[in-house]
């Protein structure tokens, strides 16, 4: 299996709710650490992640209650805003596995997480999907809605859910 | 990440019902060789199979319409020859890992294969679970009952469920 050509990861990544720009959520780090530690190891050569972060575009435009939009600037400068925190979390993951000598590439979607990850999916063709998941219970579930859950039933490859550990869930299980 | 301890990859592998003794399934061949090719690759020292294999006693005891059993040396036979037959499937994958240098254990369990595996996941705590899955749409499942479906649920570990490759699906896709 010498020269065979690199398992290809794919990772969504999304933004920490609470510890503010540009952290990555504990779910998505610790998905990203199981597959470095249980699946690639030391075999940097072997494996090359794609991390596809997707943003979800507020029903109104407006992710902000403080701001005025006046002007077409003003919805370019929130365009820009909302790409640049992008890219500071794709930046988080892709200096790491630069550190660590691991193959990767990193780009930014608009949409609904569950159903642009599956279409991804089907677009790059990864070996394997890792989703981070907040191990939610089912009362939770039915507000929150499970993007692994989704991902599960409809990615059109092999996808392992990552729970996050009990030591490092936030007071409240939604936060991330 | 070097010296850590192996990855713990437990598989839980079955006979198939269309190739006889001694032949494994073919989806739990195929999750095997998934794990080899996409996970394990050439870091054969990183990690560990644990195979599982596990019999389904028949409701009545018998498994065999043609045998008369008449003695409990019969029914003696018949314990011993589900035995072997258990260890000759366990032995193909010892074997193969045997051949390409990877560690392993092998093991049987009597019970209903989704409770075992779950139970068994419980008690030596793998890194990962694979399973292998026939792919069935939702109205087969309803009459077949998918053991990968129940342990992505329930098993306490992150789980990836190998569908069968579509050329290797036979006629009757039920059958594996």
């Amino acid at each position: 299996m010498e020269g065979a050509e690199a398992t290809r990861i794919m990772i969504g990544v999304n933004e920490s709710t609470i510890k503010g720009y540009p952290h990555a959520s504990i779910s998505s780090r610790g998905a990203f650490d199981w597959a470095l530690q249980k699946i690639v190891r030391s075999n940097t050569s072997g494996f090359k992640f794609l991390f596809l972060h997707v943003q979800v575009p507020d029903e109104d435009g407006f992710d902000d209650m403080d701001s005025l939009y006046a002007s077409p600037q003003d919805f370019k400068n929130m365009k820009y805003r909302d790409r640049t925190r992008g890219l500071h979390l794709l930046e988080y993951f892709v200096n790491r596995c630069h550190e660590i000598g691991v193959a990767c590439e990193a780009w930014i979607k608009m949409g609904d997480p569950k159903e642009v990850i599956c279409h991804e999916v089907k677009r790059v063709q990864p070996d394997l999907l890792v989703v981070g998941s907040r191990g939610l219970g089912p009362f939770q579930r039915v507000f929150v809605g499970t993007v692994s859950e989704f991902c599960q039933k409809h990615a059109e490859c092999p996808v392992i859910s990552i729970k996050r550990r009990a030591d490092e869930t936030p007071q409240d299980p939604v936060d991330d």
